[in-house]
C-alpha cells in the first residue's frame, strides 16, 4: 500500500472538486459525457494504436502497481537469501527444496529451484538476467505508456475545445447560448489538463521509482542465488550483499 | 494484421465523428477543402522539402506496415533455423539449395543462397550486417517521415488559422459573418491537431515498436546462417538462438 | 546564510508586490483564498505522488538549504586535513580519537572514527563512498522535488483558470461580473507562474550548484581519510588536496 | 537540381497562396512592408549576432545547396578512384599527374596532388581529415543558421504581433478600425510561421541530410587515395570502397 | 571589437523602434516604467538566485565580452610560440626572462613565468589545465546566465501581463479605458519577448561560440608551452602547434 500515492491524489482530487463545489456555480456544468468520451477514449485510442496489443492490455496492472506495489523490504532480502546460504552450506543444495515452501519471492524461488535441479552456473545466471531485462522492458513500457496518454489527454482536450468552439461559432443565432457553448468547449481541456497532470503524469514517475528500486532487487537475488549456488561462506554472502545498503542499515558488524 | 492499430484508430476516429454528429450544429461545419488542402498539403509539402524524393515516396509502405506488419514469430524462426542447420550437418551445406523454395522469409534465403554459393564467412556476415544497417535506416526514415508529418500538420494548421483570422478582421462589414469566418478559421487548426495525435504521432511510435522488434528477428537470422555455416551443432544453434527468447518461451530442455 | 538567495528572492517578490500596489485596483483583487489552494495544493498533491513519502518530508530541508547552505571554505578543509594527517604522522592513527572533539565535519568524524578503529581501508573507502553515492541521491532528488513542483503549479494554474472560466461562461446572466469572473480566474494562472518562476525554478538552479560543489568537498575529505589511514606524509597530502583548488587558492609553495 | 525540395516548396508555397487568394477578402490584406521588415530584418540581426561574420555571410550559399546540391554517384566515385588506383599501380604514382585534369572533384585533385607531390602518408591523411572536419564544421554552421532562423523568426513574429495589439489598444476610438488593426497585428505571426515552417525547419532538415551524404563522400576519397598512394591492388581497392555500397548497389563479382 | 554583434543588434532594435515610430500610435504608448522593472528586475531576482554572487557579478563583463572580444588571430599565436621556442633553444629558458615584456598573453606569461622559474613540467601542465578547466567553467557560466535570463524575461512578462489582466479586469466601470489597460497589461510580454529574442539568446549563443574558439587556443597555448619547456625543435613546435589550422592558414612548407 503507497500512502504517498493515495495521500497525494485524495489532496489534488479533492481540492479540484471542493473548488469546483465553492463556485456560484452547480457542479453539473463540470460534467459532459460527450467530452470525458473525447479524452479519456481519444487518448485511449490512440495509446493502443501505439503499443502492441499485450503491452495496452497490461494498463490496468500498471495502475495497480501505483498505488499497492509491495516495497519488500531490502535488508529483510539479504536475510533471507544469507538463511539460504547457511542451509546450502550446511546441509547441501538439495535441502534448498524443503525450504522453498517458506519462500515467497517467485524469483527467489526460480533460481533456488534451478540450484536445486543442478542446472549450469552460467545457465542460471544467464536466464534470471533475462528474467531480468524482460522486467525492466515491461515496467519501461508501463511508464511509457503512462507518458503517452498523459500527452494525448491534452492534445484530445484541445480537439474536443476546437471542435466545441467551431460548432458554437457556426451558429451564433442566439447570443444567449454563446457563454455556456463556450463552457462545453472548454470542459475537454480542463478534462486534459487533469488527466495529465492529476494522474498520468504523477502515476509514471512513481512507477520510474519502483522501477529503479525493483532492478536493485532483482539484482541483489540474482547475485544471492549465484553465491549460495557456489556454497559461499554465508558471511561473505551477506558482506557481499550489504555493500547495496546504505552504511546505517548495514548491521553492526560490517563496519567492524 | 495489427488489431491494436485498427481498434485504436477506429476507437479515436469513431469517437470524434459521434462526438461531432451528437453537438447541434450539422456535421458540414467540420469540412472545409481550402482548409484541408491548406493542412494536408502544406505539410506534405515541407516533409517533401525535408526528405530526399526516394525517402518521401516510400510513405504509403510506411503507412501500410503500421496495419499490416507481419509479425513472424520468433520461436518458428528459430524453429527453421535450426531445422535447416539440421539438413546442412546432415547432408552438407549444398543440400539446403533443395529447401530454398519452403524458406519465405527473403533475409533467410539470402543468406542461405550466400552459404550454398560458397560465399567466405566474412562477406556473408559483411552483407548481411550492411543489409541490416540499410533496413534500419529505411525504418527510421519512415518513423522520422511520420514524426515530421505529426510536427508540421499543427503549424500549417496554425498558419491556415492565422489567414482565416486575417481575412474575417480585414472585413468586419457584416458582423453576422464573424461567427462563421472564425469557425472555419478555427477548422485547419483541429485539421492539424486530428492528423497529428490521431494518426501521425501514434502512428511513429507503433513504427518504432516494430523496427525494434524487426532488428532482433534479423539478428537472430544472421547468428543463425553464420552457425549452420560454420557446420555447428544444431543444439549448439538453437540453445545460442533460445537466448534471445524470454525464459517462458523457451523449450524446456534449455532449462535443464 | 545565502546572500545571493535572499537578495534576489527579495528583489523578484518586492518587485512584484509593488507592481501589484502601483496598480490602481486595490492589492485585494490578487487574493483569492480557492485559487492558492487549488495551485498551491493541487502542485503538492501531484508532486507526492510522485516520490517517496521519505523524500517528500525532506522537502523543508531542501527549502533551508537554498538559504543555509553552510558553505565550508574548500582551503580550510584541505587544512583541517592536513593538520588531521599530521597528528597521524607523529603519533600514530590512534592519536586521532584525542582530536574528534574539535572535527565539526560529520563526514570527516565518520573517516577518522573508522581509522581509529582499524577497520580496512577498502572498508573504509567503500563506507565513505557509498554515503557519498547516498548523499548526491539524495541532493538529486530534493532537486527533482522542486523542478517537479515548478512543472505542476503552472499546470494547476491552468486547470484553476479553466474552472474558473467554465464557472463564469456558465452563468453570464450579470454581464457586470464577467470582468470580476475573469479576473478570478485569472489569479490561478498568476499563482502558478509565480510559483514557478520565482520560486521553484531558481531554488532548483541553486540547489544543483550546491550539490556539485557539496561533492567535491566529500571527495576531497575521502581522499584526505584514506592518505591520513595510509600514514602518507602530511606534505604530499596537502599537495594531493590541492589539485581540487584553482590555481589562485593554492598555497605559494605548490608552484614551487 | 533537387527535384524534392523544389516540388515540396512550390506545392507548399502555391497553397498557400492559392488558399489565400480563394479567401472573400483581396490578397492586398496579407501584405504589409513594416511587418516583413520586422519578421525578416529583425530574425537576421538576431541570427547576425549569434554567428561570427564569416558565417553568416556563407548563408546564401548554404540555401543555394537546398536547391542544387550535386549529388555525385557513389560508386561513380568509386569507379573514378579505382581508375585512379589502376594508373598508378601500372605506371606509378607520378603517372597520376596527367590524369588530374579529367578529375573535377577538388577534393580528389587535393589528395592526388600530394600523393604525386610525395608527401608523407601521415601528412596526406592529417591533412585531408582537417579538410573533412573542416567541411562538417561548415556544414554544421549552415544547419545550425536555418534552425536559428526557424526559431527567431517566430519569436519576431510574435514581437510584432504584440506591438501591432499595443498600438491598436492603445487608441480604440474608432470602433470600426479595431478590426484591421487586428488584422495587420496577426499578419507578423502569420509571416514567422511561414518562414519557420516552409523554409527554414525543412531547409535545415534537407541540409541535414546532404550533409550527412556529403561526409560518407568524403570518407570514401579518403580511403581510396591512402590506399591509391600506398600502391595497393585496384581490385583491392574497389573491394573495400564498396563495403560503403548496399550490396543491391555492388558490382556482382563482390558477391562472389 | 565584434562587427556582427554590433550590426545585428542595431539592425534588430532598429527595425523595432523603426516600426514603432512608424505606427498610428505615439510611440510613449511602449514605454511603462513598472512594467520595465517587473521584467528586467523579475528576471535579474530569479537569476541573482540562481547563481552564487561571484557569477552574478561576473555579468556585466560576460556581456562585454560578446562586444569586445579580442579575437586573437591563432597563427599569430603560433608565430609567437615558435619564436619563444627559438629563444629557448637557442639561449636557454632563462633567456626566456628578458622576453617576458613583449607578451602580452596572460596565460603564456604564466606558462613562461612557470618554465623560467624551473618548475617540474607536470606543474606546469597540472597548473595550466587547472587554469583552463577555471576559464570553461567560468565561460559556462556566463553563457548560463544569459539562458536562464533569456528564459526568466518571457515568464515575467507573463507574470506581468497577468497581473494587469487582474487589475483591468477587476474594475471594468469605465468601459473607455479597457483598451489602454490590456495595451499596458500587454507590455511586459512584448519586454519579455524582446529581451529574450533580441538580447538573452543571440548573446549565449555567440558567448558559445567565442568560448569554443577560446578554449583551442588555450590548448594550443598549452602544448607550445610543454615544448618549449622540453626543448623542442622550433620547427617540430611549429608543425605540432599547426596542426590545430586548418590546411589553408598553414604555412606552405607544412604540406611539403
Amino acid at each position: 500500500m503507497d500512502i504517498a500515492s493515495i495521500v497525494g491524489l485524495v489532496m489534488a482530487v479533492g481540492l479540484i472538486f471542493w473548488s469546483m463545489l465553492s463556485g456560484s456555480a452547480p457542479i453539473s456544468v463540470f460534467y459532459d459525457l460527450p467530452s470525458v468520451l473525447v479524452v479519456i477514449g481519444g487518448a485511449s485510442g490512440a495509446v493502443i494504436i501505439c503499443f502492441p496489443l499485450k503491452t495496452v492490455l497490461n494498463l490496468p496492472g500498471v495502475v495497480k502497481k501505483v498505488f499497492l506495489n509491495k516495497t519488500e523490504s531490502v535488508p529483510a532480502l539479504i536475510e533471507q537469501l544469507v538463511s539460504l546460504a547457511e542451509t546450502a552450506r550446511r546441509d547441501g543444495l538439495l535441502a534448498l527444496e524443503g525450504r522453498l515452501g517458506e519462500v515467497k519471492n517467485s524469483f527467489i524461488r526460480l533460481g533456488v529451484q534451478m540450484a536445486v535441479d543442478g542446472t549450469r552456473p552460467e545457465a542460471i545466471e544467464d536466464i534470471m538476467r533475462t528474467e531480468i531485462d524482460a522486467t525492466a522492458t515491461r515496467h519501461r513500457d508501463g511508464k511509457a505508456m503512462m507518458d503517452q496518454i498523459g500527452r494525448f489527454a491534452p492534445a484530445f482536450g484541445m480537439i474536443g475545445t476546437l471542435m466545441g468552439l467551431i460548432m458554437m461559432l457556426a451558429d451564433m443565432s442566439d447570443p444567449s447560448s454563446i457563454g455556456a457553448g463556450m463552457a462545453v468547449a472548454l470542459i475537454t481541456t480542463l478534462y486534459g489538463a487533469i488527466v495529465s497532470n492529476v494522474f498520468c503524469i504523477p502515476f509514471a514517475e512513481k512507477l520510474s521509482f519502483y522501477n529503479k528500486q525493483e532492478l536493485v532487487r532483482l539484482e541483489i537475488i540474482v547475485r544471492g542465488i549465484m553465491a549460495i549456488q557456489s556454497g559461499e561462506n554465508p558471511r561473505v554472502v551477506e558482506q557481499k550483499l550489504n555493500t547495496f545498503l546504505p552504511p546505517k542499515l548495514r548491521p553492526k558488524e560490517e563496519a567492524a
